[in-house]
């Protein structure tokens, strides 16, 4: 499975950067970013709030055919294994599920939620080098911790694909069905079923914004 | 506990709305928001990507002296009391921490991570408006979830204060202990500490930034 593509019209009204976001599966795979281009995406997500400030954040980063790299394509599940290596970078993402031993560290309760935001701030600020990112969970995460000796405590939770985006003709003759998901118009729930007022379920009096669907 | 307080200079170099965030306890306790400045807000919050596109957010909106908000504020914590009801707005939030009855949705282990995504869309869409966001968790959940008729599948994760930024001199003498915290330096742990490439524990070679710290 994986994030949702979407169409750059969806969001519109949205500053730029979120209106231009969308989990591409067409990058362009002749494009190579280096470690340095990546450091301030890892800036932007060392930088993410979080509970106490417990940053119980870990990223394992690949970049395209080197050894993170090589040793995480065969662990991508068969829809990603297409789509996933074409990107010029894979950064494997992780969450503190439990405190380290010894640590009175105790926010473990929210370390998803932090993890999850500080990868918005890594795809916001992708978004500003022109890059497109596409999150996924699809693949054997129980390998990735033992192919990385990722601790107990640790748990490998997402993926992170980075690159520069490609036309979608590009991939039509090789992988025709995921050309069509690329070109499936992204959708989302109205406002007035999660944002809510008084009582869990109350729709809040927020007219839905024009466009935004 | 909340999420830290930052000084503008520490993230320089990211994306001038990453680089303008911080985590502020001093809001214009005379700036108001209206239900449609918060619109854009949470229209970023639903464009946000989420597993499977599976949505698993839900917010409670509150206006500073609306129902929902003198609901919520009885339930904030001693250290939260004073600095969250001069914000103009806050948000409680919420993540789908299992499926709803008869539903087939599977992604619940990423509704927490996909939550923090949805919150730092909102909290850049807030930046962009001029407005800053302090996430917190310091508050009664249990007593929340009831006030607000929570189901069993919705956990109540965070809340969030969201308003126009004051000068820390504006509470010094009301809350001087607050004020010196205001002040206080933000700090992230370097990249070396959880970047890695390899093994996990193994530092990527990546530079940090020249004045990240």
């Amino acid at each position: 499975m994986g994030w949702e593509r979407a169409d750059a019209t969806s969001a519109r009204g949205l500053t730029p950067l979120l209106e231009e976001r969308f989990s591409t599966r067409v990058f362009d795979p002749g494009y190579t970013l280096g470690v340095d281009d990546l450091r301030p995406l890892l800036e932007a997500a060392r930088w993410a709030p979080s509970a106490g400030n417990s940053q119980p954040w870990a990223f394992l980063v690949g970049l395209r055919d080197d050894e993170t790299h090589r040793a995480f394509v065969p662990l991508l599940s068969r829809g990603n294994a297409f789509w996933v290596p074409r990107a010029s970078a894979v950064i494997i993402t992780l969450h503190r599920s439990a405190t380290d031993p010894g640590s009175d560290m105790l926010y473990s309760d929210y370390a998803a939620y932090d993890l999850g935001q500080s990868v918005a701030h890594l795809t916001v600020q992708a978004l500003a080098a022109g890059l497109q990112v596409h999150q996924f969970a699809g693949f054997d995460h129980a390998a990735t911790a033992l192919a990385f000796g990722v601790p107990d405590n640790w748990t490998v939770t997402t993926a992170v694909a980075i690159g520069r985006p490609a036309p979608v003709e590009s991939i039509e003759d090789a992988e025709p069905s995921l050309a069509q998901r690329e070109r499936r118009l992204r959708d989302r729930n109205p406002l007035q079923g999660f944002v809510f007022a008084g009582t869990f379920g109350s729709p809040a009096e927020i007219a839905p914004a024009p466009g935004s669907r």
